[in-house]
Parts: C-alpha cells; structure tokens; sequence
C-alpha cells in the first residue's frame, strides 16, 4: 500500500492497512493466535515471530523454507504459539526482502498478573527502530543476484517506529550544518516523529528493538543516562550509559529518569555505526510536561561515536552480563563449531558464505522434509564445522572452492553446542563488516568476544559465570564471538547473520534437533516442494 | 533481471536470460513439452499460451487461479499440450501484472512437414509488440489497487521485439518536431531496433503479435501495402491496406512485397490507438538490399490516423472475413449470454464489472473446485447474463448495486453459445473505451459489431457467411460485438479483456463447460487453496 515512512511517497508491505504493523500485546503464559491472510498480488508471505523460541510448536516460527511454506496469495495461515516469557520483542518477514519492505511489527510480552519486574518504572515507552530504501524491495532482491553484483547501498532515512525525515531534518538549520530545511509538520503525518512525553523527576522504560535491513545503530537520550535492564527478553545486570549501540535483530529495554530542567525537550538520537554512516541521524524529541512539545531542544543532537571507534562498540556489548541470579551456562559443552564468515565469488555472482559454504533455501521446508525422511529434498551431507587452520582471517583469500549449499547441522537433542562465530576480511581489502547473528528457537549465552582467528586458548577467557542470555549477538570486524546453548527444542531453526541482504546473499546455516520429536506439522504448512507433492501422491481421488 | 528495454535500464521478468522470452517454434501436431522454473524470489508465476486451445489439457492453459496455482519460487512446473494449427501465436504470464512485467514470447507453429500454406512468400519476420512502463509491475499493481485510484497511466515506450527507444528517435531531427535527438547505436544494444533485412522484388510474411498491457497499436510499412492473411492462427480472406490495427491479443500475418526504389529504405511505424497517444511512435527500418541499413528513409515515417478515428479501425475490422471454403458457424444458438462492460466505484475503489459484477479470482483454481465438487471455493450463483433493458450505455451510470463476484458460466458441453460483448459510457463523461476481449480455449465467430445498445433486431445483421475466427474480438466505444462458438472444449476458461489493468480491475469472466469429461488434473496443478487442503486431508501421514 502507499505509505510516507520517511515524508517521500512510496509503497510498504502494511498489516491490516498499517505501517508498521499492529503492536501484539500478551502476557508471559499466554498463547497467541494470528491468523494471517495473503493480500499481496503475486508474493507469497510469511512472519517470524522473533524472539520467541517456539518450543512445541516450531512450525510456527515463520521462516520461509525452513519451518513451513510461504503463505500463497489469497490464503490464510493460522500463527498459534505460547509466549513463554516476558520482553520486548517483534515480528517481521523472512521471505525475499520483505523485511526490507515494511513488514514487521513490535510483539511485547508482560509479566503475568501478579508479578513484578525487578526495577521500577513509571511509565513505558516503544521504540522500533528500522531503514528504509527508496528503492522497492523486489528491485533491491534483483540488485543483490545481479552479475556484476549491484550493492543496495545505505538506507535512505532511519526510521524509528515507522517515521522518519528524507527530505528535511528536526533539528535543521540550528544545529545540523546541512542544507536539508527544517521539518514541518502539522502532527498527523504518518512521518511526523513520534514524540515521547514525560513527566519531571519520573522513571520510564524504554523499549527499543531494531528490525533494520541493514544499519547498526547507536541510540542516545541528550542529557539523560540509559540503564541497560532488559535484552533481548533476558534480564540483564544494570549498567548505565550515555548512549547504546543496537544492532538488527537485538531488543533492550533501557531505564531513563527525568531528572533534567522541565522547562527544557531534549534530543533522542539514533545514528549509523559500522558502516560509513551516509545515512542522516534519525531523531526525535523527549517532550518534559509542561513544556510545549514544538519547543526544539536549547542544546545540538548527541554526537554519536565514530561510525568506526569499534572500540565504543565492544565496551558496550562488553558491559552486559546477565543479572546476577540468573542460571549459568553448562561448564562444558558436547559439541563445538566454528562458523567462518567469508565474503565470497561464486561463478561472479558475490556471495556470503559460512565455511565456504553459501546458503541457498531449498523449495521444501526442512522441518518437513526431516520429519518425513525425505532424500531429495536438501544434501544430506553434514556442512563443515570449522575451516582449514592455515586460513588467515585478516587477509583477501579468493576461497576458490566457494559453493552454493542446503546442509543442515545435525544437533544431538539435549547437547550442549558451542558456535565459534569467526570474522574475516571481506573481498575488498582492509574490510570486514560487523554482523549481528540471529539464532531461532533458542536463546544463547555470549561467553565472550575476541580479536583476530580463535584459538584453543582463547577459551580460558569464556565468561562461564555471567554471560548474557541473547538471540542475536555480534561479531566485530577481524573477531570472533563464542556462543553457548542447549539444543533443546526439537525442531529446525536459522541461525544467520540478521542483516537481510547478507542472509539473502547466503549467509545463514540451519539446525535441527529432535525432530523425531516434533508432533504432527501441521500439514498446510507443508503445500509446496517435496512435501507438497508427498500429500498428492496420496491418491486420494 | 536487469535489462534496458528502451535504453533505460530496469528490471524486466526474464526466461533463461532473455527478454522476450525465447521462441518457441514447433509444427502443428507436435506436443510442446515447457519445464517452467520459477526462479523469482517471493513471487509465484504461471505461462499461458495464448491461442492454443489446450484441447484435452485444459491444466495447462496456465491461468492462475483458473487453471491452475500459480507456481511457487524453486518449483518446477511442466506443461504439455499439442499444438493442433499452425499460426501465429505467443506465451505471457497470466497472475497478476507479470505481463506488463516483460513475461512474454513468440510461439509459432508451422504446418506439418508436406502441406503448404494457401499464400506465396519468400521468407518472413516476426514482431511481438509490447508496451513498457518505467513503473515496477508490482508497483502498477498496488496504483489499481489503490484507494483513491492510480490510474497507471500510458506506456512510456513501445517495443518490437522488446526493443524501444526512451529517449531518442530514429527519425529525430530529421521528420519529427520534436526535442527528442536522434538514436545513436552500435547494434548490440537491447533497445537498438531490429531491422528487416529484405531483398527486392520478394514477398515476405511478416508475423504480429500484440502482448501489449494496454496499447492499442496501428502498424505501417511507409509505401507497402499489408496483405492481411492469417488471424488469430485462422486463414481469413486477403485483403489489402494501408495501415493496421492490432490490439492486445491478437495475432495476425501479413505479406507485404518488396516492390519500391530498392536504392532506399523505408519506416515501419507503430503508433498509439483508441487512447490520447502520450507514447511516441515506435520505428524500426525495413533496409532493402543492397542499400545500407544505416541509411534513413528520405521519407517522413508513417502518419498513424488519428487516435479517436474510430471508422478507420472499424473499416480495418469489417474488412476481416475468414477464407473461403472455410467452416461456417452454426446458423442457431443454444444460449445467449449478454455481457455490459462497465467502469463501477465500489466502496470508493474504481473496478471494471460485467453486467456489475467486477471479477475477483478466488485462491483455489476452479478446474479443481469444479472437477472435485468443493463447495466453499466459489459462488456456485450464476452470474447474471443481461443487464437492466432501461440501462443506458451511452451515459454514466453510478451502478450503486455493483458487486465482488467469482461466479462462474457454467455451459452446457457441445452447446453453441452466443456472447454480446456490450461496452457503455465509463465512468467520466462522453468515455468509453476500446476493450480487445480475449476468449481461452477456443476460437469464436466474429458475427458482427454495431452501435450503441445490442437488440434482437440486431440479429439479423450477424454474417453467418464468412464470419471470421478469432480468438479476441474488440468491443468498440458504445458499441456491440457479438460472437459464437461451440462449446466443445472441457474444462474451465478464462474471458476476459485483454488489457491486463482491466483485467486486474475485475474485467473479465469464467465459462466451464464439460468438466466431468476432464480426465485426471495433475496434482501439482493444484496445490494451493482448497484443492490444497484436500490433498493434505487425505491424512496419508
């Protein structure tokens, strides 16, 4: 539908005629029913529901290929799943680009009646934080399979929940040294800043969840401290900051305390890291009772870090630990892979690739493909679990044995799995990028980061006693980052770098566990490929 | 993929890397065996044969939603069918916009090896005439689907062959007044016009196809006349002119004699009918040996009549009689069917609806629905076959009971059936359109057009003589056209206009007839809605 995220007209994929879409709301216990109806022409339409682990019930995981069919034009698809703990999180597509094209939401999960969360707030805010292109997300997937290769470039605009400014800038003129005017708006535009109103001396709680395409992003308040208490549905230990990186795929929830002048807003900023930000600084206004909300700001935006200080970055993914109290990770684990990250040449094509390996999804959906013993459905042969050790992450390799590859990684139900996430140089030289890991079904304990290739010994420095329990973590430029999780839910679950132009350019892997002991799939999500044509040679008629 | 149809570069549906789609050429009585693989990302695709009455596989007619489920990214679907006359034929895509999308090509069948045709040429040439748009398929698709409505308005370029020239002219400077300049090519372009390379004194056949969205076309050769022998893949009785028109859907051949100044050579001109042309003329060359191909025409291209001059298309139509000694129509029919072609505001959005109901195709293909008695697939009323006897077709009319439908004509098998394409006033004022309807699975008589409202007495105008064959037939502004076939073709079938934005809007309607006979539908045909679903309860798992 046409939409203005950004104050430029243009089309989004919408929900019910919204953009973003409608904010799910439940209790911890709950189970949520969505019953999601196609209403695009040509494309098929999935929703991951993401950071929610799907135990029993993984065909409701809405990825695309892997836990079910997409969803025919015309046809509807019932989502029905428990929501088993509290914390921010969302939805988004996981089909094509479909993210990049609008669709996704927040999905917030509360306390049940009766309990509290451990810190006090007064009242709640929800940010969530996205890039939008001017160019169509269809066009965007013909870029990215293009030979010679067509670069997506940088978003147009930031947009947090759902607005942004192409064309014109909050805090133009004053401050910005640009030639972009001054926004104007009447306020019911649907790319007016979403204005945070708070009263003085109160605690509020933000909730900031990032579904970019693309950017990583560093959020700051001017003149407030954050306190980290919440990531990715995990209690974390609080810490306070002056500003926050986020990155695609993460949640936080942050404490912030209006104990600034009331006769005064102040700046919420959110700016580009990692990549040379060419990108404008997204921004809006926290807005002190009884000040008028057009007040702008006395001081400039906050000054966000150096797109490249990745050394801001570490202390920051640095200072989260999970709360003290929380359950520790396994001392040991049982199984051990090392995922190599490589920007690759297939044939010309440029690709990502993990261990040399590309991904590309297969037309049946693993879970039913495994759960139905089908052969032909995906290659069969384990995929790599760690890369040649004269292999120097820091240099151009050309990785000339680069293939495309459907493997899936076979996990022993109830193991312990340990995944080395290793960086490395991207084709060009003196490049590698940040990419934030997502993982399906599971949450992780981050037991730590590191420089240059892993090593044995590294694993003297694993954090065994705090680590953060997380769905998404990072690696950094030329690093490494050490995971930890149990595989316990039967079922078959993404594990992929959460920027959607790498995982559509292959950079992905897929597990499985247990799948003997997922219960009935429910058959429409398995019409299409081999499964599909399983049901039809039922005979039936 | 990337291609650059009229010198712009932009994205086009290829096949096998080509755009058009390669032709396929076979001789009559050959099965035609097509593995389509659908390698977009997110959208589903189907082909249909445009002119090939799929006589005893009416699965592979490949219309989505009709036919057949559109086929999902990463399958493979197999259509099989023979080829029973020769003619001039194409294929396009049939879901959606994928047309306009560039998802087209020739087909031509050539008579069996031994039978020779009932006219004299030395060599022949084939133009598919297409229109292009700068605006994405899927972008045009949300513009008709938007409220308030988006007309998409005209093409910005015409194509031979998929090649066209945006923003300059072949005849710049030179004839035209105009500020476009002049095309300089190499040759190799994709947009760079391919050139009819003839020697003098020879007759040549030259096979049109018109794959147009929406343009109605004329086309000329400066100084030659047009012998117009085959339309449709149907022999009709020579005759000679100036200029043709053609409109989406239909096919024609021509000869023309290469009998002028062979020391020159000459425009072929294809110009904008039955809308305000805001394309330019399209222009390619026909280059006489041994006269450069690089050398201009001394003459100024073509002067197409003008775009309201409707006698001169009706003089072009009058003027088409099937060949003598071809087969006569029945003189009687079994069942009439009056069909009003009106533009309807329903809950604010623009639609096309026949006799008021606008077409909106259901997620479940009716060739299953019916073949397998599923209830709940579609409104199993019949549509209306008239309209109000007070309804006036030369004024607006606000049709306030116009409605959503997916109704189907159910035909008696072997009957003869009479249709009376009616056309009426539009929306706006003093409008009314051209409207090519085009009919799936068999040809029709052409019996007759007339003015203003179709009555009984109109009958007896009908030419029972030497009506000719066609399988798309223009409904003039205001007037009538009426039709007659047997309905002798099991299965279901598409009627629609052929203009795909109208279509898209609900200008068409679905005849079946004989399903029973239909023997088994392949499975994988239909895979989606309910057909689907009944597959999956067939609980073989």
């Amino acid at each position: 539908m046409y939409w203005s995220p950004d104050c430029v007209e243009n089309v989004v994929i919408g929900i019910n005629g919204q953009f973003p879409g409608p904010t799910i709301r439940a209790l911890a216990g709950d189970t949520i029913s969505v019953e999601l109806t196609n209403k695009l022409n040509t494309e098929g339409v999935v929703i991951h529901w993401h950071g929610i682990r799907q135990f029993g019930t993984p065909w409701a995981d809405g990825a695309a290929s892997i836990s079910q069919c997409a969803i025919n034009p015309g046809e509807t698809f019932v989502y029905r799943f428990k929501v088993d703990k509290a914390g921010t999180y969302f939805y988004h597509g996981h089909y094509g680009m479909q993210r990049s094209g609008g669709l996704y939401g927040s999905l917030i999960v509360d306390l049940p009646e009766g309990e509290k969360e451990p810190f006090h707030y007064d009242g709640e805010f929800n940010l969530l934080l996205s890039d939008w292109w001017h160019k169509s997300s269809q066009l965007q997937e013909v870029d990215l399979s293009s030979k010679p290769f067509r670069w997506i470039g940088e978003p147009q605009t930031l947009l947090m929940n759902g607005r942004g400014q192409y064309n014109c800038s909050l805090a133009a003129a004053q401050f910005i040294n640009s030639s972009s005017s001054i926004c104007e708006f009447r306020g019911n535009e649907p790319c007016a800043p979403q204005i945070l109103h708070v009263h003085p001396n109160k605690t509020y709680r933000l909730r900031v969840t990032s579904t970019t395409a693309l950017a990583s992003l560093n959020l700051a308040i001017g003149n407030h401290k954050l306190v980290v208490v919440e990531a990715d549905g995990n209690y974390v230990q609080p810490f306070s900051v002056d500003d926050m990186d986020i990155y695609s795929g993460e949640s936080y929830s942050i404490l912030f305390t209006t104990d600034q002048d009331p006769s005064k807003n102040y700046w919420i900023s959110l700016s580009v890291r990692g990549r040379e930000p060419k990108t404008p600084q997204a921004l809006t206004i926290l807005n002190y009772f009884p000040t008028s909300a057009s007040k702008l700001p006395t001081s400039p935006p906050p000054i966000a870090p150096l797109w490249n200080d990745y050394n801001h970055s570490k202390a920051f993914s640095n200072k989260i630990h999970a709360r003290m109290g929380s359950a520790k990770p396994p001392t040991t684990y049982d199984h051990r892979i090392i995922l190599l990250s490589t920007q690759n040449s297939i044939d010309g094509y440029t690709k990502w690739a993990i261990n040399n390996v590309s991904l590309v999804l297969p037309a049946t959906p693993y879970l039913g493909s495994i759960k139905y013993g089908l052969k032909n459905a995906f290659d069969h042969k384990n995929p790599p679990e760690d890369f040649p050790s004269d292999y120097d992450v820091m240099k151009q390799a050309p990785n000339p044995n680069s293939t495309y590859g459907n493997g899936v990684y076979m996990l022993s139900f109830n193991s312990t799995v340990d995944v080395v996430l290793q960086n490395a140089n991207a084709l060009a030289a003196n490049v590698s990028d940040i990419h934030p890991w997502h993982l399906h079904g599971h949450v992780f304990w981050v037991l730590g980061y590191g420089e240059g290739k892993f090593t044995e010994e590294d694993e003297a420095k694993f954090n065994l006693k705090n680590p953060p329990l997380r769905n998404t973590a990072v690696i950094f430029p030329y690093g490494w980052t050490a995971l930890r999780f149990v595989a316990d839910n039967p079922g078959v679950w993404a594990f992929h770098c959460h920027i959607e132009p790498h995982l559509h350019m292959g950079m992905g892997v897929v597990f499985a566990e247990g799948v003997d002991r997922v219960r009935k799939v429910p058959n429409d999500a398995l019409t299409c490929g081999l499964t599909g044509k399983m049901f039809l040679n039922n005979k039936g008629h």
